[in-house]
């Protein structure tokens, strides 16, 4: 992939301290430390204001809770447009831990996730923002 | 499950807002929306001072880059001990979306995502902060 | 203030653990520790839908700087409506701290922060997250 | 203050969409926005492992709950080592906002936060995760 180079001027104890936590991170360059945060601050602003954004919604529950896996799967199925796949675990005896792959508007992955919470028997919702990567190439 | 039952004393005008919040939120009774809020902050809780967590850590990397599937596979490796399972997607040609589900001390799952996002071609990385439920049964 | 009681139904461990963390927090009852948590949650939902929150914006700056101070105060200005008051500290030789008590809709103080920030000089700006109180009376 | 100045390589759309967001941000140029994403970070390492942090923490209250002023202020004083100044705000007859600088360790902050947060008829408490500026310049 083709490269643009630019050059930034910053304070004098400012690249110091940048390369101490490059260093600590084990990041290999600090272009692509730059460039990290960069990418960061352009998720976070899909996120706040774009049209596609991909990520992970975690859930925790007890599958002894009376229908709690049948309306799990009937609310991802009228989700399903946002909703890529699913993959579950099973930490003990009692809980599962259902990670749910999406992808949409970031009203409709919080629709989903707001669905998802209101479920009796659904302990925890978590969500994480990452992207579909298509902005940042 | 054995319940407990307590009661709330809230000054007036917070129950209205708190229902119409729960109504908005199709939460089923105060009760589970109560407890969600409890279990949400003992989480967090769990994430700044527990021994475990769970989670799912969101990798976004463009495949083609030189070496970056076999650097994320051995990192991954070399952290396997917090590592449950893996789910790939991919959202076009170039990028790909792998959610990793994650289980350990926080100072764990950090070091993972850490230790990922070093990786050269990794575009972002992002956490979605759950819980493996068990204490909140 | 008239108060309204009623009644919550919990899994039977969480009561307890919610009184371990209720108990480290020093928080004197359980209705004030929930009423807390109903009250956060609100707050966060006026940052994201509400028509009027309160707040405060943290700056920090070298007042050495050629004319951040003047900057600052014109920026202030344009943005009137917003502030209410500042509070300034110095914590040493050359950095300023300059705390801008704030008002008004979530999409203004975001503003006020924006249009601070770009300012040439300015190392920092942070955001608190309150509330006027109105709809927590 | 001296500059210290070094190249960036970035992937080729990147820089492109990095330009929209400065220019939004009506950030003047991209030096500044490069190290405005590198303060930020560092400072939030700051509030994760640093030595001394600063910033504001924001009290909402209704003065007429008995006792509360006197609690407030109380509490401040018990944490006078953090606290640096306070600011107070009238939104309307019943609630106070009470702003209060502080500086100190991150987990003074903490429990300088936790306590005031304890105290009975506190509505709100929120915090800006500012910083001192010493190692930024």
């Amino acid at each position: 992939m083709p490269l643009t180079r630019f050059s930034v001027s910053l304070d004098d104890a400012l690249p110091h301290r940048f390369d101490t936590r490059i260093h600590g991170d084990r990041c290999p360059t600090r272009s692509k430390a730059v460039a990290d945060l960069i990418r960061a601050s352009l998720v976070q602003m899909e996120w706040s204001e774009g049209d596609e954004v991909a990520g992970a919604i975690v859930l925790v529950y007890d599958h002894h809770r009376r229908n709690v896996v049948k309306k799990i799967m009937d609310a991802q199925h009228v989700c399903h447009t946002a909703i890529i796949s699913t993959q579950h675990v099973h930490p003990d005896h009692d809980n599962c831990i259902e990670i749910v792959a999406v992808r949409g508007k970031p009203s409709e992955i919080a629709a989903v996730a707001r669905r998802l919470r209101a479920i009796k028997g659904l302990k925890h919702v978590s969500v994480a923002a990452g992207t579909t990567g298509r902005m940042l190439s």
